[in-house]
């Protein structure tokens, strides 16, 4: 396994919905993608928690907010104080809606907190975007349907270069000047005029890897194209099918609807999380159960819980 | 022991200065005074603490913040969103410097918070005041010395009635409609017009409790007079006396000038805490060498733990 390989991880921070309870945290997750530490929504404590399960602060150069109920940013004053304390140098980049900005700075400046780095807050919208872009991944926004605007977030590898076949090269003698363009898919014609096909020199690359963060939301079925066929789906399940009414109320969705989301768009994989206060450890269960019956492959957003992409 | 006796607890719920480190929260503290819980400062992640050490957030009616730096109050406002979101019906009262109402505010309402409790602000200043007062007790601001406003707190119980000598207002036929009266300290004229001493039919009431909280600091031997004899001093330590230039330079204490202020005090038992994050656990045992050798009854500020005054 190269290191390019081993680095597509998501690590659960915290899974409680509005409030802290029964020893559960509010929402933080953070994805690695390869050297790259991407933070999906900070909840009190979340700083915490990267502790507790290993992951250093400094690290991270990316925070994504879905929407600005408190259980999803409150953590990231905290959060900012402490790279200013620790002389963070490299630049800090928040994507939220604009109003986050206003919360911070008023903070930053009524503490008498002068930071000693860069803090960028680019503003999202409620659409569907590319919010992000590296070499290696972009980072695209999914409207949802919550009470205040609310944003889900789908990030994808993009596909690498085609992998040299050493024997095939050697065999029809390619010069190392042409590799560049080879792995990029093309064809190869050799001096005497004759085109050798790409696929003669070279296999797949590695298969693209995707996860889909889908926050605070009403069951909301528009999403499914946007998500088909990703590696890993967190869905929220705030609630299980004893409180389906209540979901519907206050716009959530029932570990059921996630799996339907979850099924409907042939996801390979499903994390349940942001679990009302309503249950306990001992209630998770039910709630995993009820998503299982609709599609087998689902967990419990449990934290600590580290997946493998 | 009686009820009221058991209710004089500190307990502490984070103990690092400035930043979460080695697994230590921000500052934070619960003092329990019979049925009234007091939190002194709130660090993120208070919340969560209360929950870990079985103090039910709910009891919880007065919160007094020492200074506006956010390892004393990031906390706070995610215990108010708590709070709104358990439906709480008591008021709330705050003491702290102006500009924290300002951050509470804006985050209440570009989150859309609408509270359905009582939430009232205390304006605390600068000065040695008695900011609180119950039938019970009171409690006072020492003005401290730090990088911005900061104030220490001192909690005394007020003393209680005397305690009637059932034997002798037997002995002396005292009728039951007179012991109210007596139990505040007055004497007893009997129908034969004689006077029959208020020291011969009580014993003195029980000792009054005091606890200061001396939170971030330069060593300041002024504040002595104020917390004279007190049962249980916090004194923050941040450095040891291997970072005694530190200490100058940021306000803060060392474990040394800490004890010296309890021993100077004559107070009864020293906690020290708000510990800098260049110290790990094991160098805590350190510090508290370098306390217990000017005051011997010191102890670490260590999280969960519980004092009784």
């Amino acid at each position: 396994m190269t290191n390019k390989d081993m680095g597509f991880q998501l690590t659960i921070l915290g899974s409680s919905s509005a409030t802290p309870a029964h020893g559960r945290h509010p929402s933080s997750q953070v994805l690695r993608c390869n050297n790259d530490y991407f933070l999906i929504d900070c909840g009190e404590g979340t700083q915490m928690q990267l502790h507790r399960y290993g992951i250093k602060r400094t690290l991270i150069n990316h925070i994504f907010i879905s929407h600005l109920h408190g259980d999803h940013f409150y953590g990231l004053i905290g959060l900012i104080s402490s790279f200013n304390l620790l002389k963070r140098s490299s630049p800090l980049h928040i994507y939220a809606a604009a109003d986050l900005e206003k919360m911070i700075q008023v903070q930053l400046e009524l503490t008498d907190c002068k930071l000693v780095f860069e803090l960028h807050f680019h503003t999202i919208l409620m659409e569907h975007a590319i919010i992000f872009e590296s070499k290696e991944l972009q980072i695209e926004t999914i409207p949802l349907s919550h009470r205040i605007a609310c944003l889900g977030f789908v990030v994808r590898e993009k596909l690498g270069e085609r992998k040299i076949n050493k024997t095939q090269t050697d065999r029809y003698q390619i010069p190392v000047t042409a590799l560049a363009a080879i792995k990029k898919g093309e064809d190869y014609t050799n001096t005497k005029g004759t085109v050798i096909a790409n696929s003669l020199l070279t296999t797949d690359p590695n298969p693209v890897k995707s996860f889909a963060y889908i926050s605070d939301t009403l069951f909301l079925p528009e999403i499914v194209p946007h998500i088909q066929g990703v590696d890993l789906l967190y869905h929220e399940a705030t609630f299980g099918n004893d409180r389906i009414q209540r979901a519907f109320e206050t716009f959530h969705s029932t570990a059921e609807q996630a799996a339907t989301i979850a099924k409907n768009a042939s996801v390979k994989q499903l994390i349940i999380g942001h679990f009302s206060a309503k249950y306990s450890s001992d209630d998770l269960p039910i709630l995993l159960a009820e998503a299982k019956a609709v599609f087998e492959n689902t967990n419990l957003a449990e934290e600590g819980l580290l997946i493998e992409i």
